[in-house]
């Protein structure tokens, strides 16, 4: 499907490539007042979150250095990564990411500038061997910091001390993401998702406006769309663009309103006349994950079948139901399609049917019936309750201690929104202020993959070592600040 | 001294400078048939010993990698050194010289150069992270191997198996440790020595025949003489040449047995002309040493002041005043100078009349009267006794279990040259065929920096970690094989 379009699409994306912008950033403190002896350990402070390349300028004190000299350099997004360590680390998620290299040094004096690219607001150096005639003098240190993100664009934002703390750093969040392709988190895993991008593209529309990348970004889908046209969960653009093996239902399926955002901000008609075929597809092709009799999707055991949140215990069945639905309200947006409309109809009326206790206003999910914030939250956004009842629906869910929780800000997000589509904008606005104001308190420059409050060492892949402290899906308080979503 | 000098002397240096000859080698067996897991290792064996530079061609099996892959690569000379680690290590000799290197590689396939040079014949490679998505490819492996030694200048010798094996180790020993400079070892340290140099150049003259590079040699040392005209150790080519702050009683002196050597061998008056008072200088400088009513030299409790041997507890008095003597004789050889060689005489008859024990045939040294076998070695070398009386010294010697014992194949060099000055060929070349032969039993393909046949574990670093198993100062046998000096 569509194999004739994928190279020209390709070509479209390559063109859209952005420059990065370059900033050369030191040290604000940290820079040891005396040379270094074997054992010792500084951390430099760069002050903000950067994403870039680190050089060094190294010499030596004492005798002509006679051994190399052999350093441990460790990249951390948060100062809690500075004495982490990887030794009983053996979580799913592989431990290459932690940003930690070893480097030996041959002569001095001598300039390293470390090919790969880190993020990092901290730098700690362990010399793990010098020999007894030499000390190491760390004569300069600087960071080449990288963004396709122009903070040129930014207008001020009229708020209180704590809004423009938190848009700050939500900004940041995005700046640091921001790079060739909208990435993920530029510690883990560096790349370009689906669901991620929607949710940055949103942030971009009201802040950097750099619509171009949004468009590169949904281009590079289209071209690496499979031979059926499904669209992947993510996708890699080195060595060459290949779109990674990984499908989720809703990820595939947010194509939609990804592209539906870009139209309405950017009027592109040309660019929603060319991907909307592969728009419309992806509904097309969640149809076979549907019970034809009773228009309910199936539940599904395998792990990721579709994302939501990154809550192991959580049912997605509800969710799906009302992504689906969601999804189908923004292609219809895009295209009148009366037979779609009847369907996404009957299927929000087989979730109210199977899946809604409008005693309790509670959705439930699956077979053993679960009860989660996130079900409530999808069916709000979807639209299968509205007004009064989508009201009653969160509230009660508040209301029910035993509802599986949200452990990402993606998910709190899509809970924030939920509020404000029932017109409930102060109880979003706090939802902000304590949730994302709650990282910021812990000292975030970024916003974090992951962050529950009640468990700051929550992590889904094992231990919090690889966890991401600058992720892309956390950017979105500054779409609620500044796109007026809040204003009453 | 020498001010006006230096400059130049530098400059001949430099033009002397060789090319390297190239060679680019693959492994002979331990390339991997199939992908490798995280977790998993190889070793990698080249066959022979070599100094150069690793590639990898990396590629990937699987889903397209989805983290990065990250290595640890460890190149040894010798099967032991694969399973050492460096926990515990805590001796005195920087750890930095173990050549362990960590890398991460974020894009597959991907050609992995490493740009720092080994020597090695074995490379193991632990895969130390990579995902559970994919697995590594090493599609190709080579190194570029280095060295200024020419093989094709190499005459088969005529000589039974054993002595073909050592003496075709001790070549390869030689031809490693030939770079930029006639190197002590390519594992470490990687720079010029003056007591390694000479033997280096002795067997050079009868092997590789590449005098350039001792001539280079001696102007290197001649150029970093320090404000008094004292010749260091050993000098630093990198990042400018450098002479060492270490200064060594014999290493200093064994300028001049080098200038003869090289003189001998080449018949070039104008490098003798222009290096020899510098050369004279040395023995001028060592006179501040010696007692001026007995002409004994002091003794001193200085670690190092006198190298002769890595023996700890060896008592180097009588060797540094036998040391002076044999440079004296050397200088003698080159010009006539005949207050020195009074001087001379006077010094042998303080070291027969202080220093030696003419019923046991014994020489002693130091305020505990030591006995050892370096002391009888170095006064026969000397010429302090001399036919039946030094041969008499020499089989004392090994009559004598408590004598400190010789622990380098430097110092067995100089034991066997001792035997066959005494006429003792037959057991010079039994010696040689024991002691350089067990190494080749253990599988050497080089010549070791240290051999103590009654502790192969012997390290006067703390470890045999950081030992170096190609050491310039053990590649003599193809100079005794060679040279005519073994033939009765």
């Amino acid at each position: 499907m569509f194999e004739d379009k994928k190279a020209v699409w390709l070509r479209k994306a390559d063109s859209l490539k952005p420059a990065l912008h370059l900033e050369t950033v030191q040290p604000v403190s940290g820079m040891p007042d005396h040379a270094l002896a074997e054992s010792e350990s500084i951390v430099l402070d760069f002050g903000n979150h950067y994403v870039g390349r680190l050089t060094l300028k190294l010499e030596s004190e004492g005798s002509h250095p006679d051994a190399p000299a052999w350093l441990q350099i460790k990249f951390c997004e948060n100062t809690r990564e500075l004495d982490e360590t990887l030794e009983g680390y053996h979580g799913w998620i592989s431990k290459g990411w932690v940003q930690q290299e070893q480097v030996h040094i041959d002569v001095l004096p001598s300039e390293l500038k470390l090919p790969r690219r880190f993020a990092f607001r901290y730098v700690r150096i362990d010399v793990l061997a010098l020999s007894s005639k030499f000390r190491l003098v760390i004569r300069d240190a600087f960071a080449e910091a990288v963004s396709s993100a122009d903070d040129g664009c930014i207008l001020p934002l009229n708020s209180d001390t704590q809004e423009a703390d938190i848009d700050r750093v939500a900004l940041r969040t995005l700046h640091s993401c921001m790079q060739e392709v909208f990435e993920d988190g530029p510690k883990r895993d560096r790349r370009l998702w689906l669901g991620d991008l929607r949710l940055q593209a949103l942030t971009n529309s009201v802040t950097y406006r750099n619509f171009d990348l949004v468009k590169r970004c949904l281009y590079l889908f289209a071209a690496v769309a499979d031979e059926n046209g499904r669209l992947p969960a993510c996708l890699f653009t080195e060595p060459q663009v290949e779109g990674d093996d990984t499908y989720m239902f809703d990820y595939s399926l947010f194509f939609i309103p990804t592209l539906l955002d870009y139209v309405l901000a950017t009027g592109d008609q040309e660019t929603k006349e060319d991907l909307l075929p592969l728009a419309m597809h992806q509904l097309r092709l969640a149809d076979a994950q549907f019970d034809p009799e009773t228009q309910l999707i199936r539940d599904s055991d395998q792990l990721g079948w579709c994302f939501v949140d990154w809550n192991l215990h959580l049912n997605k069945q509800l969710c799906a139901q009302a992504i689906w639905i969601y999804c189908a309200q923004a292609a219809l947006q895009m295209h009148d399609d009366p037979a779609l409309s009847t369907l996404m109809e009957a299927r929000k009326k087989a979730a109210l049917r199977f899946c809604y206790d409008s005693e309790k206003h509670l959705f439930f999910s699956g077979s053993s019936r679960q009860i989660s914030w996130a079900s409530q939250v999808w069916a709000v956004l979807a639209g299968i309750v509205e007004n009064e009842e989508a009201a009653k629906c969160l509230n009660a869910v508040s209301a029910c201690p035993e509802a599986v929780c949200m452990v990402t800000p993606y998910m709190m997000h899509h809970y924030a929104e939920a509020l404000c589509r029932t017109g409930n904008k102060q109880e979003a606005r706090r939802v902000i202020r304590e949730y994302w104001g709650s990282m910021v308190c812990h000292g975030a420059d970024t916003f974090w993959e992951l962050y529950n409050p009640q468990n700051p060492d929550e992590s889904p892949y094992g231990s919090p070592v690889v966890n991401s402290y600058c992720h892309a899906w956390s950017c979105t308080p500054s779409w609620f600040l500044r796109s007026g979503i809040l204003e009453e």
